[in-house]
């Protein structure tokens, strides 16, 4: 079953245009993604602190609708494996007004251990479907 | 009965020091006041459309305890009129572990109209207690 | 000659792993985007008080090193068309003290005018090198 | 002679209203109270890194005029002693177009050692004026 997130847009998170700063996504699906690894059992803030960090490659981000301030959205977030020491997130946002897709992410990572050294985090082995 | 809101901190939310960064307090709480003007059917965003702008004059802060990645916490809100253009939002931020204060805070505002000048919003009256 | 602005991390960009936060990067962009916009007389800010909202449609970014607290950089910015309605900004990010790229970047986007339709904004007919 | 740092507003600082959000005057303030450190020698990350936090107690800001899209400002940093263990950063915000008072602070903060204690910080012994 796909993982998905509930939020709600605030105000703060909204721009001179009136509508969520393109920047504010990318934290939705920050946050979307390290709900997912916790339900998991994979802590982003545990392993920051172990000196284990995950880190994004390349972000690859589909504007199809903007959220307006209170606006209630969803984020899906799935993982596929992309090589073998890189993980693909896929993840959509979307308006729960309507089910409207608002974007759509495809998000890539890796496990790189204290020496900045990309390798396979057996934490993260059991995520991949 | 005093408005609350639950949330919970995001790990894009903490910096460094690995606790929530402090501005992100006044993000916690502006947040807060918005959801509860909401509640009352102040909407602050479809006034800011109108050009009747809801702006802080003065905010003080107690920081009493810090906020770490993934905590669950809480925000209160209750407002007092602090004169006849001014009203006061009194809230708390609290962990919900233990129901500990991490924050206090006083929020003097006031409602601006299209021309920059203050003004008694008829919207605001009735959220005075 | 490419646009460049120079910039400096600042503490608060940064999160619990002590690197900026890859959301941060969004706004760098945004900012260096804005800035090359301004220096061509294209007023972003003042364009959205008219209702002409520049939006961006796609973003793709390869993050190639962390940039952290106190480090200088600067972003690079430049416009190519990427269809009759669309334009595409390449924008890199370099650390300042040995200009190695930190990130590379292409972000795609048109204008959308009051009734929320892409046109071709003649004030962006110019930048299109 | 006040220490003081130039900066400009970044359009993803303002909120729908069309102006800098009120936190995003947080993160002003802590730039340049960090800039100020640093210009004494004190670094807040490397501090960070090494357990040393400088935190902030309590903050009082005055809203005095709202900083818009592409304003110049700049901002002052004094810092006077407090208490033994407490010192105060009296900051003002000033707009550099007519040197007109955008906010005035006062932010009261401690060092804490690894165990959370408040402590002497001798490198912040010699900042005190």
């Amino acid at each position: 079953m796909t993982f998905r997130i509930d939020m709600k847009v605030r105000d703060y998170e909204c721009d001179i245009q009136g509508i969520v700063n393109n920047s504010v996504y990318f934290n939705y699906l920050e946050h979307a993604r390290h709900e997912f690894l916790l339900a998991q059992g994979v802590d982003f803030a545990a392993l920051a602190r172990d000196k284990i960090n995950l880190v994004v490659l390349r972000s690859e981000l589909d504007y199809k609708a903007s959220l307006m301030p209170g606006d209630h959205f969803y984020v899906t977030v799935e993982v596929v494996r992309e090589s073998r020491l890189k993980f693909a997130f896929v993840q959509n946002v979307y308006r729960s007004a309507d089910d409207k897709v608002a974007l759509q992410a495809k998000v890539i990572g890796t496990a790189v251990n204290a020496k900045g050294r990309p390798f396979v985090a057996k934490e993260l082995e059991t995520l991949i479907t």
